[in-house]
């Protein structure tokens, strides 16, 4: 099983929220690494029960003072050489700068050496045109970006950091080529892309993906896939954590020595469809739709499971139904670990 | 892959520590866990940058208070359908009350479902005659233990418990049958057995275990295997883990009823060796032995990777040394997969 691993020795930091119950941010990020062989350092920013989108919760968050701490606490111990980092939801502006403080740093400390280390990035700030974080987070967000190698914005992030409304296909290439533009981010994913398009059938969504040519030009391509009726937490963030394994093994298996160039960025000979980042996606939508599949068809079980034991009035209650419907949609993961090691699914980036 | 997991659904309630690099508590325990097929719910009773065997950390330590909010926060979102639960490392007497009023919760739950619910205790006080945890941890753990289907002491913490000397095999499985009596606990496995026995060779350990009989007498085997000669960390935290995915396992292939039967206890015809926990702990020191064997193989890489960046004087400073070898000892389980899965080592429980 060894040899079957995609990546070679890899340490990464993986900075994201942990819920108790459930898979969300690095409760979802860590195992997901870990599975497909990765050491990772995880600093969880928050300890909640479960993810907001049960509508309740406890637990608490993790201050900037904390997580600046707790990062200290690795460097005394030469426990800071990582290969890569992935950072997710932070809570609070503070919270963010001080994440950016330690991306920086970690960058600083490899940068005689390049393509030594990568930073992948996902802008957690809201969804569907609605915030989830504090207003001030967005600056500390844009302030921050141009540093990282890899950011996965949903369409309202990349609106959020182009300052630019994404209406169309078009509009959307636009905010991309805005992003590398202003904060000269080598590497953009669009995540879940829910746009009219010819060649995207109902049902369908599509990530839209970007590695900057070394003028800065933008290189598109586009994966469509089927979306699945059902609303999932942690997507985002499985999704981050499997382009972190998948972009260092595409990088790795690429002809050159584009894992030994800065920001991993691809000589301007390779089309859009060859970059490691499309091969990255390909794979990494291939996983995420066997995973929700099988999410899907599991739900019954757990429904059945929880209301066994519930009084009959609360099985209609609206607020009750809620919470079991959330339960029931957490990632089933841990029983599918074929999906993430090794999926049949195939899908294909297209040039745009 | 699906098919070789050993456990059906099992939903687990880890509580245990949490450090951000390295592989202890619940870092070690939920991997171990989620790997094995089950759905972790992971309630971090600390958050360290690094186990205190380093000498040095950075965190802070989840409050009683928060330990009980977290789980209010699971009942009140219909999260608290736990199968088993495993506690491990617990900061302080008021904590210990904390988790041990939500096993006795638990365990109040399905009383009327005979095996539905089953509790495994680490309880985590010292080692080698000295105590890591406040000197009230000791009498909060005594009044618990009785609660508890299977603890995990390790010789030292056998002693407390007991509160019986422990000198060699006579005086040891004294001290089982003393717990047995004591605290009615159905069973009990005591870890890293390091006693003169005519059938244990020089540089082996053994565990001896034991689940009582009908009339509480101890039924006690013994299992002896080679040690490593290297300080690990988290290898308790490790075999508790992995006891509560082979004890399922093995109740579950057990003839009979046993996993139908309050805490999973063998009819008294069952001799010591067929017991589903000797079967467990063969299984499971079979990985124990296996991932220490590659973690101790691997250990060298990991010093080089590490000094390489050291400066020269830092490299023979003693307190440094000591770092880098505890990071080089952390264990190598996240590309050892098959030795948690299906470790190809064979140990064999004996009578005593």
């Amino acid at each position: 099983m060894a040899n079957a691993l995609p990546v070679p020795d890899t340490r990464v930091l993986a900075v994201a929220s942990h819920v108790v119950s459930g898979y969300v941010g690095n409760k979802i990020a860590v195992f997901v690494l870990q599975s497909l062989g990765c050491d990772v350092a995880a600093l969880n920013t928050v300890q909640f029960s479960n993810h907001t989108g049960y509508r309740q919760w406890k637990g608490t968050k993790v201050s900037a003072q904390e997580i600046k701490d707790l990062y200290d606490g690795l460097k005394q111990s030469y426990l800071d050489d990582f290969d890569m980092m992935l950072s997710g939801y932070i809570p609070g502006a503070e919270a963010v700068d001080a994440v950016g403080a330690i991306g920086r740093e970690l960058q600083e400390k490899s940068k005689g050496i390049p393509g030594k280390f990568f930073w992948v990035l996902d802008p957690v700030m809201g969804d569907n045109g609605r915030l989830y974080v504090a207003e001030d987070v967005v600056p500390a967000y844009r302030s921050l970006i141009h540093h990282a190698d890899l950011i996965l914005p949903n369409q309202f992030e990349a609106e959020l950091l182009s300052e630019a409304k994404i209406v169309d296909m078009d509009s959307l290439t636009n905010a991309i080529q805005l992003m590398h533009d202003k904060f000269k981010v080598p590497h953009i994913v669009i995540t879940s892309v829910n746009l009219d398009a010819p060649d995207q059938p109902p049902s369908h969504l599509s990530v839209i993906g970007s590695s900057m040519t070394s003028t800065g030009k933008a290189r598109l391509f586009k994966i469509v896939f089927p979306s699945i009726d059902c609303y999932f937490s942690g997507t985002g963030d499985m999704f981050a954590a499997l382009m972190v394994i998948r972009m260092r093994e595409a990088v790795h298996h690429a002809s050159g020595e584009v894992r030994f160039t800065p920001s991993w960025l691809s000589d301007d000979s390779i089309p859009a469809v060859e970059l490691p980042l499309a091969k990255a996606a390909e794979k990494v939508l291939a996983s995420m739709h066997e995973v929700l599949s099988k999410t899907s068809k599991g739900m019954t079980k757990v429904v059945d499971r929880t209301t066994d034991d519930m009084a009959p009035e609360d099985r209609v209650d609206d607020k009750k139904v809620h919470l079991v419907r959330s339960k029931a949609a957490e990632l089933q993961l841990v029983r599918n670990l074929d999906c993430l090691r090794s999926p049949s699914t195939q899908f294909h980036a297209k040039a745009m």
